[in-house]
């Protein structure tokens, strides 16, 4: 059947977001057009408020409305460590973790199949930041899979040839795991990462 | 930690949407962040378009942009089959059956708790569809629940004193159902409405 024109526009709209199918789009739509309708304006008014006023911190590239961001204008932050992750959501996640030193995100997608020349990212921000001098140590916080391997050996060669301390995140289980449904690298890597109990 | 305020505010206002939680608010938040502008203005407008523009049918309670709607319109549809849904979404659904009737939303939630007075439901737009005389009968689609049970007894009655045939969904196990699995009040149901097989 058809349905009216402008429902089923925002069918189709909303379907095109992460996850969200023929079925949820249907519900999400039905729910919107019963919704009063300053509400419908206010989420609409969100989101192109969120997509035009939201930008990269041109220091460390995570999300921001005002530049320097606030983790860059942070003065108590440790300036003595930075982590770099591929995306600038990942900075929402490291932040829940208590880690509190400075952030650099590359903000590109990395895939190995993609056939990108790892030589092309842009480091200059980056560069920037560490000829500042503060800068003891580098976490590389990529996704443990082929292509941050391959991103984090690369950028570990590239800092490491600047005399710079670079570390990365840990492998093994995660808390809550289970040791039964483990997979074998990851086992591997719990078992080679393991640590004195003392 | 303090996100910029656009993305706080859209990640807020996504959540109020139904079977949205926070980490699927903020997923689909960023992804909004990295799309098109155009893309998520369209999506803003699509949003406002269907709040707007669409609207109960003012003869079945269908949601429509046009008055009648689409199905009201349709002169193909078999005149003499009266199908009462609690909610227009419910008519997609029965859309799919592949009925070819006519439907009348009452688009009213009904809830037993809430204290509803069932004589204050208004029946004029489905008296003056019945006053026509070609409809011979109504068919009764609402939810197996309770509140489904009680407003089908009640506009049975109501219909019935008006000499009008009135039926229902057949209750009993859901295709690609197990029985294992089934409630005993749904098996009770499908045993007292078995069918000879011929």
């Amino acid at each position: 059947m058809r349905l009216a024109r402008p429902l089923e526009n925002l069918i189709d709209r909303l379907q095109k977001l992460p996850g969200i199918g023929p079925k949820t789009a249907q519900r999400l739509a039905l729910f919107i057009l019963k919704m009063p309708l300053d509400e419908a304006r206010q989420l609409a008014q969100a989101i192109v408020a969120a997509r035009e006023k939201v930008f990269p911190c041109s220091h460390c590239g995570f999300l921001t409305d005002e530049d320097p961001c606030i983790i860059c204008r942070d003065t108590a932050r440790d300036r003595t460590m930075l982590c770099m992750v591929a995306d600038s959501s990942d900075i929402i996640a490291l932040e829940k973790s208590g880690y509190h030193g400075q952030y650099y995100a590359l903000n590109r997608n990395f895939n190995l199949m993609d056939d990108i020349d790892l030589g092309d990212i842009n480091l200059k921000p980056l560069n920037q930041l560490l000829a500042q001098g503060n800068i003891k140590e580098v976490i590389l916080a990529f996704n443990p899979d082929m292509d941050g391997e391959v991103l984090s050996r690369y950028l570990a060669a590239t800092l490491n040839r600047q005399g710079i301390k670079v570390t990365r995140l840990a492998h093994g289980l995660p808390v809550g795991g289970d040791i039964e449904f483990a997979d074998e690298i990851t086992l591997r890597m719990a078992i080679e990462g393991r640590k004195e109990c003392i």
